[in-house]
């Protein structure tokens, strides 16, 4: 018997001689490229074998990615010396995995892409939203939606996943609960707000980027028309979720505001038992509710880093307006750490495995 | 013939020998205090005689306000010892000014209340939002509600004036040109998202204020409920906005994002139509809506110090949604700049008068 | 008798028909660019005629420096373009305004130029700092340094003055009180390190300045070889200043902290006297040190937007160790503040004329 | 044969038989306890079996470290019901253990003590520091000084280790590698400048920490006559270091940067013979100096939650000014991560063990 708790721990025995899964990385100059470098160097059951850049091939890892100083002795390849692998993660811009998928899968049995390209599973969205038609919509079917939220099961031992969007996650996650338990009246309009920060725009330096523009912002950067509602139409089957992105002073992390309404008559405890019926069964979701106290609500300001989407939730009884919240690290839940735990899935390792940083506080 | 633009300038002459109106400011320690003192300082028609503060009574301004160090040597008198004078701010918690009415308007003629006890003209509207009866019911409808944009002419002249609440200010401002133009599908919910900066508290230091809790915040401060709701009602009318509060890492500053529907099919140009109307009346209303730059929607950065209430909008066309945006100083066009601007028109100045400062770029 | 304190405003009285000064900017859409605009626009005795920019030429003022929306009608104009006026500010990289002197004294009779290009007196020294020699060597004795500090008297109706660097000005401000009261032990080592802002950097992008890299540095911008040493040296006249400069989480502001070392056994008094006697003759240079409070020495974060330099100092009795502080806005005493208060000078008018912000707090 | 590199990985086998070390943490609710938490819960030799504190006594750990929500269900308990194990961190107030140390010594055999009470051996540097004579200096010379840089060998297997102060580390190490070399002049002042963010302030708000006045401040916190000068004496043998604390926007971190001068001649090799001999020993220690890029020297943004120390260096080759530049994050190498270190090292685990993050970026 243990009487005190500690966090589970399921690390493998490492040795030397065993056999790791090799993984490598395309495009991994990128901010969500040195999340999963830094996610899969540390992670027990896989070698990074090569990450590879165009603009930077030949230097070193930390010399892009400066918290990975001496801790590995790895160089970026030229994309054109990509050698085979069991497993690819793709982290490159938009429509260019679509475009070359015929070489990615000739080097690898497995694949996650991070970027849009492989997310709608509707060709029809993906022109409507992307504005051209799908590069490769053959390969649209093939792909399972890379959160383990809504396909757990599809995503064991699955050959192709898709990343994830940020805002989507976010907003995907706030819906989720409400949405299962049936709660939102459809009628009714729901409005997601995003608050994200800086991090989600990319490592490349633009005019709105440069920090004397950009701190202390509270800047409307998408009050419609954002992509990303492609993604929460599809897994949240609302027929036309309204979504609003704002940029405000942060680097990593975004915080859904989603407000709908309560297709009948509820109190707090029925959404406690919405929000703690899908926690449960999610190890990187939290239901964040507090009557006092600073966090009473979930932030993103201390999962920096953790791959936990934090919940909660408020009710305005009288008009029956439910504003559900989901805070994440965009590179981490929204997008690197969603990737790890589909590879986690995808062969077979304990889902959480390389995942278990719980956040910093204060930071 | 001058050919060159410039900006009005409107200063009167000052003379050493001319009367000036004597102002006093009672509660004067605070943010909201601090900001009357630095406006009404420099004010070319207006002389503060007295600047009231029980705890800080003996002490230099500046050594609250450091901003205000070798501007003034004027000195904080304890609230006992307030004496006539012409025109009184009160800048006290909320409930005090109602309590102690018939002292104060026994020391000056004319009163403007910064608080929010005199903001709503239903008592029973009051009870609702704040919980008790109204402690000076009688003075109610003796107040005019202190935003020039909807109250300027019943401000010309007038005796009492209330403040404005800042996240009602930044949300009426939002949907007015929407209202005022009956653009709006009342029957479909109106969503209104403030972001604030951390001056809105108030200059008491709280567990949740403490810097490294608070710096880097995306907080959901007021998901629903929050009594500015009411100064929103009676201002817009609106049945029942759905307010919604998060705080993020700014000091000074808040952007309201407020969702409507469209009550009929429109256009970009219908919406220019609607701001530009609203704006021309407007000295401190300023419509922002760019193309391309980084400055595209309104943004509190550049508003920190000025009274500009900067608006501007998007709009999804296909599901109609419209999405108004406005952007002030909190501390300014959401308090003192505002209380400042019915002063002007409570005794006849100009009505931008001392109110010129653009705001900084960068910041 | 006046028994209220109150600012001293000496605003002249604008008449339409009157003649304004005319005053022209060229490069004007960079930072020190836009903060002379925000000056200059509302400078009671001054008429910003033309503003140039060779890469927003036909762009509003606004759409560059979105402060200024609504508060001119003015455009950039094409630097071919410039007309004749009174007196041209100079906003221009390093080494242009060397190189195009003939020009632009053909075109005004009074230049203020805010570059490095004429900041240091001795050719030799531009030379061993700026590695080439200096482009118009018999144009360098005719400027005046640009610091009123030091330079006052010569600016009185000078013809042409230089800026000043930002870093330099702050360095020099701490360190003057003591140089002049010979309280500096010269054989001893003088160490000052300058914290910035991100705004020192400029308008332009880089990939230093990207928001997610920039934000929360605390960045070894230059700890030694910072060429703002050939000013400290110049105006200090002591002989090896050790300056080192970094970049810290702030847009505007620069916090100087000068370490000497007392040529002779001091007291706090000593110190007090000798900043005292600094500040008197300077309207713009106020003293902070204070034994309580939370400002107890000088900060630039109350100073965004002001013309002031604080300074303030600490005293290690036991090894003499003299820590002098001064914090500026570097946009402004650094750099277009400065510059005003230079033309102030130059044309006769009120030294402070159009610089009597008095900063914001909170902030 | 494994060709690609991966950081070596140490992790024990868990079994939930195997017997774990039982350490408690008195002062829990601090932030250095919040951090002593986060990493004692995921070590993999450690089981954490109390938590005190007496305020928040019966109350969650995440309620009060939010980011270890869902992690743990353990609850504070009160100090009085601190029972024996086999190593306790003490994270109290200055004083509070020196003057209980029989209690503690009588519930474990092992103690760390994370104050200032057992850092200096000299009581009479305790004096003349803290103003009092030491309440325990019986005790003073059983502590070995915890930092394992300086006190390596002394620590494995010791009984009781002293925490380091935040400050002094980083200025320790900044100046470790020149003292070492016997690089530096000691006939000249060496002056280190620490930046330092708000968490070393600690977890309780006050005015100067109330976020409108702390957001953006360039704050001279201590620029003489700081407590750690003693601690910077003691461990370089320096005899006058003269320390300057200023703190910035920043929640986590301090760079120190030193300024010391050359004894002889020196070139940058002669710097990175030192530097690197210096590091070769140190698991956490890294040099970093590039020529180009962002990250030339050591920056404390990338290694919140990292038990990194980053050393960089620069040379004036002119005056021989050499600047010594660490960065770490406060509560960690800073803390908590050396008290840690200090455990491993006592208890004979691996030195790394449990503090492998390597930081974030970007963040």
């Amino acid at each position: 018997m243990r009487p005190y708790a500690r966090p589970k721990v399921t690390l493998p025995i490492p040795q030397e001689d065993r056999i790791m899964t090799r993984v490598s990385i395309v495009g991994a100059s990128g901010y969500v490229g040195g999340e999963l470098l830094r996610l899969l160097l540390w992670h027990p059951e896989v070698t990074v074998v090569q990450a590879t850049s165009g603009r930077n091939a030949g230097r070193y890892l930390y010399q892009v990615h400066p918290n990975l100083r001496g801790r590995t002795s790895l160089q970026f390849v030229h994309p054109d010396k990509l050698e085979p692998c069991d497993l690819l993660f793709l982290a490159l811009p938009h429509g260019e995995a679509a475009r070359a998928m015929q070489r990615y899968t000739g080097l690898a049995e497995r694949i996650i892409d991070c970027s849009a390209d492989f997310r709608l599973t509707d060709p029809a969205a993906y022109k409507r939203w992307y504005g051209e038609d799908h590069p490769a919509p053959e390969w649209l079917g093939r792909f399972v939606y890379g959160l383990p939220e809504v396909s757990r099961e599809a995503l064991r031992g699955a050959q192709y996943a898709s990343g994830v969007g940020c805002n989507a996650t976010a907003s995907n996650l706030a819906l989720l609960p409400l949405v299962r338990a049936g709660l939102i009246d459809t009628s009714k309009p729901v409005l997601i707000e995003v608050k994200v920060g800086s991090s989600e725009g990319g490592a490349s330096s633009t005019d709105s980027s440069h920090h004397p523009e950009r701190a202390g912002a509270v800047r409307s950067f998408a009050p419609v028309g954002h992509r990303h509602t492609a993604e929460i139409e599809q897994v949240t089957c609302l027929s036309n979720p309204h979504l609003s992105i704002t940029s405000v002073e942060l680097v990593r992390g975004a915080l859904a505001t989603a407000h709908a309404f309560a297709a009948r008559p509820i109190a707090d405890k029925d959404l406690w038992q919405a929000y703690r019926g899908f926690a449960k069964e999610q190890p990187f979701v939290r239901v964040v509710k507090e009557r006092q106290g600073i966090y009473r609500y979930p932030e993103p300001k201390i999962l920096a880093g953790s791959n936990f989407a934090d919940l909660g939730f408020a009710l305005d009884p009288e008009s029956g307006r439910i504003v559900s919240i989901c805070a994440i690290d965009n590179l981490m839940k929204g997008a690197a750490g969603s990737a790890v735990q589909c590879m986690n899935l995808m062969l077979g390792f304990e889902e959480t495995m390389g995942l278990e940083f719980p956040g910093l506080h204060p930071v």
